[in-house]
């Protein structure tokens, strides 16, 4: 199940970016599940990984290539197996792998990251893995975005990206994402797997902290099931191709920036809308907070509770549980009375109570669209925050009780 | 559902304290709901209230009148609506339901504390309550503590209950506490509601010492859903009438204490076995971390991890997703090569790795007993900490989705 439609929308091509997919099979026989990614010399390229303390096999090389070096020439993505939870053997695994691309490449093994997702705690095929990368050179085309994100699928029931076009003094530049994630999703300073391209000229620094401010607002406010994967990352690609260059400091960064954010916004949005067993979609919106760390925790404490989320799968308006969550977020001072929940535009609670206009029927009828927005209004300052999740349905059960299995 | 047994023990009588359970009608007919505790004159009475920020009006009422003075005479405690979220007319109401008490009984309204529980948001239906409460006082005896564990139940499966009497010189003291609780389990410094009453003669100060250590090794040990309520309240009342001095800060105040914990935590295990939709209880201990503090992060994330639950429920050996539970406790300096994972006596997981001499099968056979625990070796210090949760079923679903509908 997922929420909203289906559809992917034209994945435009990077310039200095081709992509080959094949099916190595990994896990299931006849599924795409290996994408390489060849980036052009002269491309640079930052990444933000998983803040879990056990961080997969391949997370830990990425990291390692990555000091040496911001101009790598290949990602290679593999589904089935996250390599993690596999000790000495999961790290030489891995480097048989970037081993082989950079042997057929004849590039150095540093130039080669990795990003492995799917069940932690099993050994990674290597072998299949090492005897399809010929034909994933042999793929490699720049028209081929579709393709992998099909490609880096697990429990997703469909695949996730999205491109932007952006003119900056009468010149295109082009974003293009693709993502991956259903569960597991409680992204802390990274995201389930996110690959970005751009053909626009930026400073690997700025490029960096772009970045992260994208992810912070992006990746970083979404949750599923408040689990912290150990294979997260997002990677961004920076081919400046198009010969449009961004000054960071100036209005072309902002647009550029507010461009990224956007894209990477749609990105996890679409993760929240196939979370597993998703049937519907959560804005949880708090304002009026004293500052945002403070809105983000009551967000979460909203977004991630199982009482919130299964009275969002049934349907049922029940601010008592939002306002139970609001109460446990941990707020010293937070004074009962002056805290406002809605349900969309319907004021349903406020000073400490029902609100006196209540209509079960009007709230009933916000609870039964696709899309919801919880928002509440704490009355204790100016900083907002949104978080996005998906309801608790049997499904998410289903999905969770029999994988792997 | 719920695991193991459900059958209650003798619930043995507390000389000095009468129940009384009526069917007062209060949200379903015919059903037990109300619940009045007559305390002797002279008995002293302690509470842990929820630290939830938003708390029921019953609770503040309670926690106000203990103020004005430790020697309430009356406890009543309601089912069906929690009365919280309900502004100045909750507290109106809680307070007119607490003066007839007072007024039936001649005595002041501070020597009368309230407890409720049931669907936050929706008014106390005081006139039933009322009109109950002559027959509550009818019905007043001693021997009555099981008819007073059904009464407070909400969505229980069970009556929950237990008695303890310990020799101190020669002569019993016993102890007899019966709880309620089931969905919104997540207690800090409180649970849901546990009623206790003792015979010991204690000092009202170390009393209260007594229950706080008590409550802090079990009922603030589990969690269902990680959801804390806004009513959670543990009370204890002391009547003094087996005429036995506990010295608290002697030998048969260790005694006493580690009975009155040993009470609390057959209660809290009995509500973590009737937690909603639970058919495993499992025991999560973290062993060899660097402070007490931190074993507790460690075994909340795995406790909480709605991934590491669905893979109980399915009774899959999924150690990496308890793995990643760990990694994401946010423990700074954590280091994956020297943590242990066990399924009962079974290493499972070491060096990072899936332990050299796992076996599947094995794994399984643990997994499919009723009662598992998962057993995580940090390696890193002396102490240790247990927590007890339930798996993540079906039932969860429906029970959550449909309640309140």
């Amino acid at each position: 199940m997922a929420v909203g439609e289906s559809s992917l929308g034209r994945l435009r091509p990077i310039p200095g970016v081709r992509l080959g997919t094949v099916a190595a099979g990994i896990r299931k026989p006849n599924r795409r599940d290996l994408v390489l990614f060849e980036l052009a010399e002269g491309a640079h390229c930052s990444a933000v990984l998983t803040r879990n303390r056990f961080r997969a096999a391949p997370i830990l090389l990425t990291e390692q290539h990555l000091a040496a070096s911001c101009h790598p020439r290949y990602w290679l993505v593999n589904t089935g197996y996250a390599n993690a939870g596999n000790g000495a053997q999961g790290l030489s695994d891995a480097l048989s792998c970037v081993r082989r691309v950079a042997e057929q490449a004849r590039c150095a093994v540093p130039e080669v990251l990795m990003f492995s997702t799917g069940v932690i705690g099993e050994p990674l095929p290597v072998d299949r893995i090492v005897r399809a990368i010929p034909s994933a050179f042999a793929e490699l085309t720049d028209d081929a975005w579709e393709a992998a994100a099909h490609g880096i699928m697990t429990t997703d029931t469909r695949p996730k990206g999205t491109s932007s076009v952006i003119s900056i003094e009468g010149r295109p530049v082009t974003l293009t994402g693709i993502a991956k994630g259903a569960g597991m999703i409680r992204p802390d300073m990274a995201t389930m797997l996110a690959f970005l391209a751009t053909d626009a000229v930026l400073d690997p620094v700025w490029a960096r902290q772009a970045l992260g401010a994208a992810v912070d607002v992006s990746f970083n406010r979404i949750t599923v099931d408040g689990d912290t994967s150990t294979n997260d990352a997002c990677a961004l690609a920076v081919t400046g191709r198009s010969g449009v260059r961004i000054d960071g400091a100036g209005d072309s960064g902002r647009r550029f920036l507010a461009a990224l954010s956007e894209v990477c916004r749609t990105l996890a949005l679409a993760i929240v809308r196939d979370g597993e067993g998703a049937t519907r979609l959560v804005h949880v919106a708090v304002a009026e907070a004293a500052d945002e760390a403070e809105a983000a925790r009551v967000a979460f404490a909203i977004a991630e509770s199982p009482l919130v989320k299964t009275a969002v799968f049934a349907g049922d308006p029940n601010w008592g549980r939002v306002l139970a969550a609001v109460g446990r977020a941990d707020i010293a001072d937070m004074e009962l009375e002056r805290v406002r929940i809605f349900l969309n535009d319907l004021c349903v609670a406020e000073n400490g109570a029902r609100s006196g206009s209540y209509q079960e029927s009007e709230a009933v009828a916000r609870m039964s669209a696709a899309e919801i927005e919880i928002r509440v209004v704490l009355g204790r300052g100016d900083a907002a925050t949104s978080v996005w999740t998906c309801d608790l349905s049997y499904d998410y059960i289903t999905i969770n009780a029999d994988y792997r299995t």
